[in-house]
């Protein structure tokens, strides 16, 4: 076998475990800003959650998002990864249904596992914001849609060859197809179920509902951070040493930005370093520098992930005066974060890092061009994936119901939805309602 | 160097640390399934085990299963690592006393930490089963037969070029070798030392004893999921792209299913989708398509993955019916998981996947050959290790002891046997006896 | 590119992000061995000081570490990797100003990413001897100095081609260099902070504090066990087959004896095999056998490895009689083990295993040379950074304090410091002062 295929596969599918291990990474971070009452259900939602879109991305989402097809969505070798393909096609011309990942020198079923693992991480997205009052059965539901159809037909259109990379519209790692997807369907999602008992008071008061464990949310950080070194530089999908050194780079120092501005920012505005605040930081780093981390320098990488930071602890406690209940943050991590690190693309984007992709973006004199194509993508998908996710969203809630009963929430999820409780030998206070 | 060598120890060394970080999973998810007055007891006997493991498949155990010997057992090199060996053996033959470790193309050193970590899975799999009554000195003692001496043997017969290797019998990542193993050796410690106090009440009742800590339980399921990334495409011990990208994949989506159906099954026995089942179940699924995860297609890993899950659940159920008290559900997972999946080579294995090894199985072609093999070595490494393990445990039991006194039971192991608390800060309640 | 580019730029990026990982083990273990309500202060300096050795390296730390200079420090290229730089330099000589790390084939940007997690660990040994008592802003300061000044200028004495590199002192990985570094640095913050309340009773009795959560203690443990994989044979900054699978060994058995060791000495002390001392016990020999895992044999490693394990027990408990309040350990582990390992490579090496280095040790034939060079390593680098980092925390309480107010600190820093609590769902005991 060719050793660049070796290579390029050992890369790939080490890359695709690490991101795997972000599904631990979110369970933690998740269910430790979420209150001990819902812990198992949290987890749960977040465990199975991978189980339903390896089902669903292998039924029929892989061949929707790279199958060839239209500039909408992908049709041929649509079931099961069913089609014709020989990769690696080491020498010979790629002859195959998925043109779109004939690029890389893998096999097909590293490929499938690589893009597997992304598509597990914007379903994943979903289960915190909507934490804490969603039925168990509405959330595996949504899920499966969501892998199965929403996210691969957006996929299709930005890394399966579709309108939107005709067009011109670059997001390396997926601050949008896979961020802003999770977001926009959590949205949905938070604006169906309404706000959690207590949170908001009648006289209009924020009520903050604080996390059981933060020893719980910092071991996700660490395992998102670690995973993001999968996530960032996995996605060139090739072991090409000059891209993924340098996108470890810009990758870890986004995210150390994010910590130390959001630490900071919060410091100001709450008169203390609030852990929570600077976890979400960290993440809105890693978030905001997914889309350009292989198009930008380490400096520029340095003001991306500073202001996804900055961006975070405005946007959390923007979405709390708004009365969007998000019990992790994730609508302003992964939400505003992913608009903000796909229009950074526009704003920061060298020709020289990626020769023949973005070309130079508005700071580096490349004009409006690439920022206005960024733009239009952030729109368009966002736009598509609210409006559908509503529909599902609203259809589920119109069948199974999407939200527990009153007393089942005061109680906890654990007891109502699985028959668990997370710390039986543990006395436990009383929680907000 | 020769660059394949390069390749394949970087692809062994590396599999072989998320094998070892496996260790973590097994304490998580044992020590979540089990008592808070107990935690420290379990963890400490899921760390101590790959320490003891070290040191007895160094001083003996490496010799024992891979050195040159009968059908039996290997008896040359012996202690130490200190045989011949001129690994690796680029371009000249082999010139050593590990003749059936000569097909892997790395350094001894490269063979020598990949196999330890299985033989570490081994012990820790025990652990579990005999969790919250046993001795801690005792435990160790038996680990170090278990690895030194028992675990080896087996080896030798399968992966060592002993009889059962001779006959036909396959087991490419060990459902039989590791998994079985560990759960046989487990089982004969369950008889020795009988139920916890309270588990089983007078009147026939089975009182379940909640595990404390779900957070726990569920890192160390994610944990065990990740490391299988390393245990069964590392089993490749060769960084062979088409194999390891499939096998990754067959592993995956096995774990899927198992999860996914062990839920439902739950759901609908249980009446609700108890965390524990959905966890064995992932596991089942792990298990059972460890031995044939290089010899079947992914359609096939999803039925087997699937089958395996439902079995757990029933397991679990069984074997409380039997009173065969196992706090984790280890014999399940490991035991049932392990049989179940060594017969699914014998049913499901392809010929053209690792042309030259276990030919077709039943359901493609192959007869009932393979499948009779396979029973037989189910058979045979069943009776000998739920034997000798037996033996090994009553000995313990004459001179050391195996269970702790029935104060220190309901006082907790921690107290007891090592002197501290897990939580000394937090306020816990009473718990079963 | 080269292969050999790409297996080494591999193995490096995948050993740094091992090495980031140990960030959540250094978390874990130090915040698992303190208590309840000083957990979100603690971890949030083990997150924070990874971002800010982060800006502080890029900043300055690399330039004075690598940057070619003198025999003391580095000073071209000095801020922000911004020399000249050719690497990887395959075919061509070496064209920078980084010359003391041309010698490894792989882009800048991965020989910084490596280095950086390294500066992050010496960093990070520090949070657990100051804990629970030392002002959240005042160790940020500290850490940034550190990271910036005093670690890169010891490390370019060892690493960077300065003095004791010239003199034949050597280190692999640096049981000095970042160990040791981390100890001293931690021991001058112990004296100016003083003891927590409590801790030293006015008759002179020693109170155990005991730590909060024994499970996040182990989950540390686990992860820096896996993160050594990183470190050590990560170390060789390049994929050399027979090196790092020797690495590997070596490093595994050494801590597998410091934790057996440990627990043994424990036993026999202490009359139980306390947890704290069979972890503390497994890291002092993964610390101990640091600087000479490539120099030495597997059976010296076991050696090595059991030494540091004994020296721990008694290192923890002289530490406590001289009133030398340390919450975890640290000084035992990386202080004393350290020394130990740095001093151990001048009785173990060998000059055969990595020819034209260390030549032989005292105890292979080599003479006391190689020891003396040893010594006064550790000397030169023990005094030096102790007096350096003295006069940096005077210098911090001088200006922003260093220690919170009694009534913060009986209340815990959590509260303080952050406005959060750990574990606010859990009734949580009175715990000491």
């Amino acid at each position: 076998m060719d050793t660049k295929v070796v290579l390029d596969t050992l890369w790939v599918l080490l890359a695709g475990m690490l991101v795997f291990f972000m599904n631990l990474g979110f369970a933690m971070v998740e269910s430790g800003f979420a209150r001990a009452k819902n812990c198992v259900n949290i987890i749960s939602k977040n465990f199975i959650v991978f189980a339903v879109a390896t089902l669903a991305f292998l039924v029929v989402g892989w061949g929707l998002m790279y199958g060839d097809g239209n500039s909408i969505l992908g049709f041929k070798g649509l079931f099961f990864l069913g089609g014709a393909d020989n990769s690696p096609a080491t020498g010979d011309a790629y002859k195959g249904v998925y043109s779109a990942m004939s690029w890389t020198g893998v096999p097909l079923m590293a490929k499938f596992f690589f893009q597997l693992v992304f598509a597990g991480t914007a379903a994943t997205i979903v289960s915190g914001a909507v934490a804490e009052r969603i039925k168990y059965v509405s959330f595996i539901v949504f899920s499966f849609i969501l892998v199965g159809f929403v996210y691969p037909i957006i996929g299709h259109w930005i890394w399966g060859g579709g309108w939107l990379a005709q067009l011109g519209f670059w997001d390396f790692a997926g601050s949008t197809v896979v961020h802003s997807v999770g977001a926009w369907a959590a949205l949905a999602g938070v604006l169906v179920l309404g706000p959690r008992i207590g949170k908001y008071t009648k006289d209009g008061k924020v009520r903050p509902i604080p996390g059981h464990n933060m020893t719980s949310a910092m071991i996700g950080c660490f395992v998102l951070w670690l995973g993001w070194f999968g996530f960032n530089p996995g996605s060139t999908m090739a072991a090409d040493p000059m891209a993924i050194s340098r996108i470890v780079v810009t990758t870890n120092v986004a995210a150390a930005m994010g910590a130390l501005v959001a630490t900071a920012v919060a410091w100001k505005l709450l008169g203390k370093p609030d852990l929570g605040m600077t976890i979400n930081g960290a993440l809105a780093g890693l978030v905001g520098v997914t889309a350009s981390c292989a198009y930008v320098s380490v400096g520029s990488s340095l003001i991306i992930g500073g202001i996804a930071g900055a961006i975070v602890v405005f946007g959390v406690l923007l979405l709390d005066k708004m009365k969007l209940d998000d019990p992790v943050g994730a609508l302003a991590v992964h939400g505003m974060g992913g608009i903000f690190g796909t229009l950074a693309v526009g704003l920061f984007a060298q020709e020289k890092f990626m020769p023949g992709t973005t070309g130079n973006g508005l700071f580096f004199g490349g004009g409006t061009g690439l920022l206005l194509n960024q733009i239009i993508g952030v729109a368009a998908v966002g736009g598509t994936v609210f409006v559908v996710s509503l529909g599902a969203w609203l259809a589920i809630k119109a069948t199974l119901g999407v939200r527990v009963t009153e007393e089942e929430e005061i109680e906890g999820l654990d007891i109502g939805e699985h028959g668990n409780r997370a710390y039986p030998d543990f006395v436990l206070t009383e929680t907000i309602a």
